[in-house]
């Protein structure tokens, strides 16, 4: 392998990622997987299963690129023909490999079901090839070397191609690459994109072993930081933490991860530590709220339920909500969702809880309380917190920022909580 | 045009789309619109914004398709290369357009900010190009006519680029082409790909004019037809409604829409026409639920809320679950989902309560109970009903799995409440 870094092409090979149906996720894995070793993709490619653009797709990349991944296209069906299409580019045979054979009969005997026969196509490689098992599925992974070129073939499938990836060719192109790379990713949330760019304008990297990139999702913002070495691990994990401590610095009050954490996880970790529970009081949510708490495994030791309110009367049999606090402020209000977050508080004896109420359009709205209007309490021994917040955005988009804003202000009050314990302990 | 279906290839430009962080998505879009007219896509190329592989990727589609259609470089940035790209490849001259500058002009006046001079950039066009007005940027996009070939350069924000595709584009191709489509959308729940392959096994159409696809997700089957006609749209529609037809025959008992509605839409409607009302009592779905539920605009007529019973505290103490109840059979039992069921529709005062209770995991399965596990119950005049199922998948497949069986039970129940009316009103 030449010190200059490969050019790496991707082929996702299969008719249905031509439909508006299917998107091509395994090149995202594939790439995830080679930045991790300071790889870069330069051309992706998305062909159908028809022999002829399959081949001229194979034929290009060979030009271009020095190393070729193709996904799909290696079943044992008429439409699964990038073996043929390979071989065919690099003017090779296709040999019959009789262990294979044997390997894909047992697995039926395993499963007590006869093979097809249309899986004895399966048993053949293009000739030198190195075989990849596949310890999820019949089709096993081919390694082509051509000259300095590699030509890798992997299954279609996730639950085939990723296992097969991490066992059999991570490991080969890790003893190979001839540099490192390290990788933080800063994750904010209660902020905005412009806002972030303005308070690190300055902190751009103009190193050229360092790159910054700046996501934004609904609700969150997220900084990608990777450094490179030619020489070793430690300097790139140097230049990347040297650089994400000065961005940290300036973005403290909204940094919620530094270890790829969902808030979700974050909220629920810090609950646990404290020994606190937390309840919620959900009216525009409808749920989302509970729904992404609950994602994280082990929730149950703090999370303790809710209350979906969405009819008033829930609000007030249930919560009880006063039924002229409704009838003076509205459901949508700032006394409503206080009384919402210490409702639920009390009824499930958490020692936190939390109230939504808002409009999630697209109907509902008025001059005074538009769409988008969002009230979120929180009450817990700290005393009572409401936040009022117009969210831009579609149903959808209006009920995810409600539900990352309410982490986030729990997120807050557990932090300023532990600074209280701490300042009292050093009282 | 030729009346051979052109040869239709996507090139997306932008280097963050060879991230693992973005996906492109504006070709499904393009992939859709085009499919709407009976176009397919044959190849899609994802490239970065280099100007050398850019013209590359060019040039290769050049070579082998009829129409090219590019996503993004249109801005004003260094970075923005497509033009530049496209008139090499093309061996033309890039042209300074006065009126465009003088678009873009007024356009930064409007907002009171001045015009940034990297904005020049943008008012060159490729020579002989026809001009594709954006009314949500300042990028226009390209139409270039190269004998047969077209090539249609588009802005990368979706948001410039669809209005545009809308406007300019798809009206300008609809006339141009020479053949009709037509399509149906069958959605099926509670049932699995085989077996719904093995009930329409005899059905997969023969005429080359049809096309029948599968696809599925957890918990859902979709099978899309589409037709094709060279005479006249309503040709295509009748094609497709007859192969409909003999489908829904043998898929009724799955099938809750033909008209691309999701599960809980249908559902909703369904409630919505029987002025009936809908709570939901939660523990392993966590909210999922009622948070699909209120996905849908005007929700709030049919659904109430609900109770995210997590703890066995809220369980009882809110929902009314006997304690015997859950120490004898345990949280996750046929029982307890029936009193969850019960105790919503009684809090609630609500036509229908369905309480879902099962271990979504990772942890807390047992021989006995194992992750997956999930009881689904569903309460109302027409009486008790209650389901076990074992789900495959991770937590969020299981929680989505549930989700989406607790909806189908109450579809069921809604369907045959509406037969039994039918025939009380016909005795």
């Amino acid at each position: 392998m030449t010190s200059a870094p490969p050019t790496i092409e991707i082929i996702a090979v299969g008719t249905e990622l031509l439909t508006p149906h299917y998107q091509d996720t395994n090149s995202l894995f594939i790439t995830q997987r080679l930045n991790d070793l300071g790889l870069s993709v330069r051309f992706k490619s998305i062909v159908g299963d028809g022999a002829e653009d399959l081949e001229s797709c194979v034929q290009t990349a060979l030009k271009r690129s020095d190393w070729i991944f193709t996904t799909g296209g290696l079943g044992p069906t008429e439409d699964d023909r990038t073996r043929e299409a390979v071989a065919a580019a690099l003017g090779r045979e296709l040999i019959f490999c009789p262990d294979i054979l044997h390997g894909i009969e047992s697995l039926f005997n395993k499963m007590g079901v006869p093979m097809s026969s249309s899986n004895r196509k399966q048993a053949y490689i293009i000739q030198d090839a190195e075989i990849l098992a596949n310890k999820n599925g019949t089709a096993p992974g081919l390694w082509v070397t051509e000259k300095e070129q590699r030509i890798i073939l992997l299954p279609g499938p996730p639950r085939e191609l990723e296992p097969m990836f991490a066992a059999s060719v991570w490991p080969r192109i890790q003893t190979e690459r001839s540099f490192y790379q390290a990788h933080k990713v800063l994750k904010m949330v209660g902020t905005g994109e412009s806002s972030v760019e303005s308070l690190i304008s300055d902190l751009h990297p103009h190193d050229p072993r360092l790159n910054l990139t700046m996501l934004s999702s609904p609700g969150q913002i997220e900084i990608h930081l990777t450094a490179r070495s030619d020489h070793n691990e430690n300097e790139a994990k140097e230049l990347v933490e040297e650089l994400a401590e000065n961005l940290q610095m300036r973005l403290q009050p909204y940094l919620f991860s530094t270890a790829g954490e969902e808030l979700e996880e974050v909220v629920g970790r810090s609950l646990l530590q404290k020994h606190m529970s937390l309840a919620v009081a959900e009216s525009c949510t409808g749920g989302l709220l509970g729904h992404r708490i609950t994602q994280v495994p082990g929730s149950s030791r703090y999370f303790l339920g809710g209350v979906q309110a969405y009819s008033n009367q829930l609000k007030i049999e249930l919560l009880r909500v006063p039924e002229q606090q409704i009838i003076q402020y509205g459901a949508v209000s700032a006394e409503v969702a206080q009384s919402m977050a210490a409702g639920i508080r009390n009824l499930a004896h958490a020692n936190y809880g939390l109230g939504i109420t808002g409009i999630a359009g697209p109907d509902g709205g008025t001059p005074e309380k538009p769409v988008g209007l969002v009230y979120i309490a929180l009450e817990s021994d700290h005393g009572s917190v409401c936040e009022r917040s117009v969210f831009p955005g579609n149903r959808d988009g209006i009920k995810r920022r409600a539900s990352q804003k309410a982490l986030d202000i729990l997120r807050k009050q557990l932090s300023s909580s532990s600074r209280e314990d701490a300042e009292r302990l050093d009282g």
